[in-house]
């Protein structure tokens, strides 16, 4: 059966049953769906269990919202008969190998077995590209971000902790009209910033060491994400000129960032900035993701797997240099993809020429 | 190959990987991985990238650290050949049905391929019954969370939005030693409470009305979860009764949960309760979890699937009855199963006789 096409779409991935359905709930934990959407040319159906059934009846309008009765794989063979799929697309990327071989199993023991047919992130290529109402929500998600980042740094001072800061962050969400963070923030100061994935600590901010601050919301569904490294007071000479060729880099590759490109274009020449100057081997990530229902969508911005960019992609630009022992600088804009070129959508302050903290 | 053990393990499940390794990190999202373990009789080795590899080197202090150079599709035969392996278990729970057929073609296109063996959840069932130390974390985040449910519950009153009650655990949370909630906070009032898994919203609490409250923190990584359900003032009839079903199915359930006894027992006498007063179609979800690592872990106490519960599992108890458009009432306790019966592990006030609001 391989290249024939499935008749009937069967979407587990949150963000994806999400995008095409409306209904917002997560999944608590990976292995606890709230729900999945089965689809085709005459009928939408979400498959959810009592916890969400009126959730889903509220939020998904254009589908028919059904509660399990025992659980997935028991109801499947009759949900399969509902929808009179013979080829059933699932997604490949997100379906375990044990769900899917259950599945396999308990249709293959029936007399008329369905196909399952990989969807090839069919869904999430959709979502790469943002339409109008998207791209509004996406602008006012990095407007709200870059509003609180600029008050949070403004506030910074030595004695702080890292766990002080990112409190602040929180209280400044909660306030605002986002949902949440859209993922935990990061504040790492010192020598913790050469973790580019640091958890606050009780670490106080001293002066004249980098401070890493990537943060992001969820609002209306759509999130953010934005990094700024501010130093309080005069930087080392090698923390200011590792400072200056990130954002080098980073303007360089934002130049990049336009529609017929490669993707792996301009991670390669924001890494060749870095290389030249010799922080090559400090530079351990690619340079961007896209941004959307989730904070790392496609396309990559890394060394491999290029696609192509289009208008209406969104997708951070986000270089960094980390020193183990030392620190770190990240920089990071949220830009969007336009006929010509890109648009930067974050507007907290660039703090490249740190006049803001006097120097 | 069926039935031949696997001489090596591969640990994807972030809570698995930390249970092992002790590498505390999570996984940003389900589709980034912040590494996995490789564990045979001669070689313990975490795989991860180099966002991460300071921290693995810090807090995994038995394994060996590498760092992929490429991805872990492309360096998946180097490793399989330093760990001399014919025969590797995975997690078929966690690996999606893509990442595992790449591997296998990446591995069948060499010479020697290396066979995958399902691990069928080895490292899950580990979990579910806990050492004296894992007690002991346990019952430090259930005391935790519970002192905090007892401070916000004798702080509500009509008019605070259920945002505010949410954001007031935030708070507690983060004055306390706890790392986070382990899930985000559940604050339901009056119809918002027949929704199970409801999130916070700017409805303010009213007299009368059950609020329903579903709180747990995270506490050197292990989790706690307890539910309570109160009102401001005197309750309807309807829904004084239907918390006094509630409570007394909990309370009948919590006297079978005991060594040898089969983990859809005590949901059976729990419905049986709700049902027998006409609430059993209003029982939607299963009696119970495991907690320890994870928040929601095994043994599940449901109808199906049963295993025998055995001594040294931590379960929670926690039968709801839920009216759509009216509003739900949940009980949750987290015990620990003992030589001869549980100990309830969580101690916030237990609001049955409604006394403390001079019922």
């Amino acid at each position: 059966m391989a290249g024939v096409p499935p008749d009937t779409a069967w979407i587990v991935q949150p963000e994806n049953r999400r995008y095409l359905s409306g209904f917002e709930a997560d999944d608590s934990q990976f292995t606890e769906s709230s729900g999945s959407l089965f689809i085709n040319k005459d009928k939408s159906i979400l498959v959810t269990d009592a916890r969400y059934t009126s959730e889903a009846e509220r939020e998904a309008v254009d589908f028919d919202v059904q509660t399990v009765k025992a659980d997935l794989i028991e109801d499947f063979p009759g949900l399969v008969d509902l929808m009179g799929t013979q080829n059933l697309g699932f997604e490949e990327h997100y379906l375990t190998w044990d769900l899917y071989t259950r599945l396999n199993e308990r249709m293959g023991s029936l007399s008329s077995p369905v196909v399952f047919t990989p969807l090839k992130r069919i869904v999430d290529k959709m979502r790469e590209v943002k339409d109008s109402e998207e791209l509004k929500a996406l602008e006012a998600s990095a407007d709200l971000i870059s509003e609180i980042l600029d008050e949070v740094i403004s506030g910074l001072r030595p004695g702080l902790t890292e766990e002080d800061v990112a409190w602040q962050i929180q209280g400044l969400v909660h306030e605002s009209l986002a949902e949440s963070l859209s993922f935990p923030a990061i504040v790492a100061s010192g020598p913790n910033g050469a973790l580019p994935h640091a958890v606050p600590t009780q670490r106080k901010l001293r002066n004249k060491e980098p401070v890493v601050l990537d943060v992001g919301v969820k609002l209306n569904g759509y999130c953010s994400d934005i990094t700024r490294t501010v130093f309080l007071g005069e930087p080392a000479p090698e923390f200011r000129k590792i400072y200056q060729i990130v954002r080098q880099a980073q303007v360089t590759a934002l130049g990049e960032v336009k529609p017929g490109v490669d993707s792996n274009h301009p991670d390669a020449v924001a890494r060749q900035v870095i290389t030249n100057e010799g922080f090559g081997e400090y530079f351990g990530h690619a340079l961007g993701h896209g941004v959307g229902l989730a904070t790392h969508e496609g396309p990559r911005l890394g060394p491999r797997d290029p696609v192509k960019l289009t208008k209406g992609m969104v997708v951070t630009v986000e270089p960094g240099i980390y020193i183990p022992g030392k620190g770190g600088v990240r920089l990071e804009e949220m830009v969007v993809i336009e006929e010509n070129g890109s648009r930067v959508l974050t507007k907290a302050n660039n703090l490249y020429d740190f006049s803001h903290f006097g120097l």
